[in-house]
């Protein structure tokens, strides 16, 4: 039992204090939020125990989460690990890691920073987002864990248990290049769906009437907040291109495949597409 | 009470001939079903009372529903209309509608054709995918409905009444223009989202651990049936050609603002996608 202190009281800091607190890993939790209203409702809803400010979170706090947007974490696991003592450890929850781990990786305090990915979450975000159970099932992503102390790895593997995640490890630039591909991708193609549609759909009650629960799944990452997901966009930014570049090539192929009524290429097109079967429910 | 005939035993043929005998529309539920193990599945799983021939299928039912993949019931449209007596009617339930109608326009039997599109679905297909409730709360489109006899739309609209579907009406080449934005795009982004990971991500494992809940969701609709789907994309060529050459741009340009870490363009460009929010949950 020990106190968490969480800096960001979004979706995932929210939801990870909750739980934390609910199924007794933490005796205590604390909560720090630059914004007010979002802090006020972090407060009434009874994320935390109690908010406060930064430095009385470093001094008390046992464990500090970072779950602000990265551009932010990659500015504060520096000072943060300046203030902290021994014992105490330091975690990222953010969805870029090359950056951060880079940044950190001379600190003298490097061994009690601890580098991890939850993937969880919804389209929505900030503490009216946070909910019970968000992590459960989920995989959580430990990067470059040999850095970390053996007893603060130990302490956060634990506490992802509590959690229910299953724990993958493996170098912070491998993880950026799989999320490119897994996460950060199919952000974008939704931006650009729900762009096209809005575009050309100028009679909003038709998007309404006529959207199916396809069309819904498919845009519904359109949501996403952005200062969440420009600095992901651009810390990651030579993967996510990479990544960009091979969709326009593919979405370029279906299209010419369609422009030529070339029916035997888009069968193969979509029999392709469709061995994505074999892997994701 | 009255007899239903179902031509095509798949997801939607089957889903709506259960509920349609469960809620007491239909006294009896025939099917036709060409593939000789999907009619095996059929009769196995109960989705109608007796599994039959088409001829006999026009013989006895009262309503007949093309359920049919496009192409094919674009040719059947016809065939089945020279055959039915008076007081039978014929209805197809397609997600591309102008070729059908266009097809049936100057026949004898026209008034006898209802052109619907009940708008509900899952990525799976075959009778295996079949379910009660499948229809419940979603819209149900009827195209050039001026063009059938009154008293055959109404029996029609009290059946999709049944389903508890939204009835919306419009002009069968608006309609192509609609789902072209609404639904069939969503797809061609899937299939290509599905084509880029498996493309780059050469261990399914990797894909497997760390799909996300957004990742699923955005590539559901990649492991959708190519039967089905070839001919939607071919028949509504020239709406799918506009919509998805309105795509690459908007993807272009994103793809542009990251590429030169145009913080700025990429907020204003999620923003504006984060409108999606005004108008679906």
């Amino acid at each position: 039992m020990c106190t968490v202190g969480v800096v960001g009281l979004g979706l995932i800091g929210g939801s990870l204090a909750l739980d934390l607190k609910r199924r007794g890993f933490a005796a205590r939790t604390l909560g720090v939020e630059a914004d007010s209203v979002a802090a006020e409702a972090a407060h009434t809803i009874g994320l935390v125990d109690e908010v406060v400010d930064l430095d009385t979170c470093i001094q008390e706090a046992d464990i500090i989460v970072l779950a602000v947007p990265v551009g932010v974490a990659v500015k504060l696991a520096t000072q943060v690990l300046d203030q902290v003592k021994d014992g105490q450890i330091v975690i990222d929850v953010c969805s870029t890691k090359e950056q951060i781990c880079r940044e950190v990786q001379y600190h003298p305090r490097r061994g009690q920073f601890v580098c991890t990915h939850p993937m969880a979450g919804t389209e929505y975000s900030g503490p009216w987002a946070a909910q019970p159970g968000l992590f459960d099932g989920r995989a959580c992503i430990f990067c470059d864990s040999e850095e970390s102390n053996p007893q603060a790895l130990k302490t956060i593997e634990d506490m992802y248990a509590v959690l229910n995640m299953r724990p993958l490890y493996m170098r912070s630039n491998q993880h950026d290049i799989h999320t490119a591909y897994v996460s950060h991708i199919s952000h974008v193609t939704s931006f650009a769906l729900a762009l096209t549609v809005l575009d050309k759909e100028k009679d909003e009650k038709h998007i309404f009437d006529l959207a199916s629960g396809g069309f819904s799944s498919t845009v519904r990452l359109a949501k996403s907040n952005a200062d969440m997901w420009v600095p992901i966009l651009t810390q990651n930014h030579d993967n996510v291109l990479q990544v960009m570049d091979t969709y326009i090539e593919k979405m370029q192929a279906f299209r010419d495949a369609v422009a030529t009524y070339d029916e035997a290429r888009i069968r193969e097109l979509i029999q392709e597409a469709n061995k994505i079967k074999r892997i994701l429910r």
